[in-house]
């Protein structure tokens, strides 16, 4: 039986840029496992009820419905062992675990701002409503007005890139030479913004940049063909 | 032949702070492996010329003459292959790589200008000169300016470290079960702070607290026993 997951779609199904859903995304074609994907919107809490809450990603494999993406990975890996791993072992998991803090903690909220105005114009016209009020509350100030001084906010988020630049100066990915789930964490966020703005976070001179790169190119251009995404 | 490495000292040979050399002291434990340090000041540039550099940790196995914390490590690890690991395979060595940075680019400069003061008061009267010139070169302030602010500085200090945090929300250690040559990384800047200054970093209720706890108790107390050091 496929795997089935739900995955934010925008206004048209094929547009999805969750940045939980794309950590799955990856991790479900570095398990060489095929699976479904159910577009989904913020406002379909109906949908995954059955799941016990109303988030994405949900993931559903035969009997086995589960929420949270990092409870997906941890999942998968266990579930599919003799696919290629995801963590490389009890440590790789444990330091993840840091890795995709400081990225939902620093770098999730560094692009927020300076992205919020064009998520708000790509999600499905039945969940504007819901994505203004919501994400207004927790700004306390209008989508505009956050998103209108983003080029000031860019040197700043730069310079909060340093770990993750310095860490690529002698290793192609933060896993080593292959990519790890830790990969998928961080470039799920960067493509999150991709497939939503214009806006160019990484100068192309950047390591980050070039780390970024390979990422959209793994799995046959997975990420890089994402209808919608900007380049 | 007994393993010896160069370790920098205060006043008195027994008061040591260096964080990268904290970072050593565990790593040998964690191997189990005897070694004999020998005092060093900032300005025994002579002393370890042999390694063709001037900052320590150096270490000296047999034939083999090695600075730079990571190298270290990374050597003690291959040559060693038998005792406990420090890295648990190749994802483990490269997620601690990202950690490393994290921890000198963003836990190390928030606890330098807390405790620069402390440590130009604990440094071997020889090297005070050096110190006080090459850290105000850097911080363009005095020592005692720069120092003066700290207590405004807590929130904000204690604030950065909440990926730290919540990663120790579900494990013992950065390394999950078992500590992992990362949690020495950053507990060695802790220990580094510990050895020089009064100052209470973290709050007793603080997870961060409870995991330093852990961390003194290692090997039988070697860090908490180290002499010259708070509490």
């Amino acid at each position: 039986m496929t795997i089935r997951y739900y995955d934010l779609a925008g206004a048209d199904d094929e547009h999805r840029f969750s940045p939980y859903c794309w950590r799955i995304k990856l991790a479900l074609a570095h398990k060489g496992l095929a699976a479904e994907s159910i577009p989904w919107r913020f406002t379909d809490k109906d949908a995954i009820a059955f799941s016990g809450q109303g988030k994405v990603p949900v993931l559903v494999d035969g009997e086995t419905v589960l929420f949270d993406s990092w409870e997906i990975a941890c999942y998968l890996e266990d579930a599919y062992p003799h696919s290629p791993s995801l963590f490389g072992g009890d440590a790789g998991q444990a330091l993840a675990l840091f890795i995709k803090h400081w990225a939902e903690q620093v770098l999730q909220p560094g692009i927020f701002p300076m992205v919020v105005k064009d998520i708000f114009d790509r999600v499905h016209p039945r969940d504007r409503d819901y994505f203004r009020r919501s994400r207004e509350e927790r700004l306390g100030r209008s989508l505009e007005e956050v998103q209108a001084d983003r080029e000031a906010r860019l040197p700043a988020f730069r310079q909060s890139l340093e770990p993750l630049r310095s860490t690529l100066q002698v290793q192609p990915f933060l896993g080593g030479a292959h990519p790890h789930f830790a990969d998928y964490i961080v470039f799920g966020i960067f493509q999150w913004a991709r497939c939503v703005s214009p806006l160019q976070l990484l100068e192309q001179t950047d390591l980050v940049w070039a780390w970024r790169e390979r990422l959209l190119d793994l799995f046959d251009g997975l990420a890089r063909r994402a209808p919608g995404c900007g380049p």
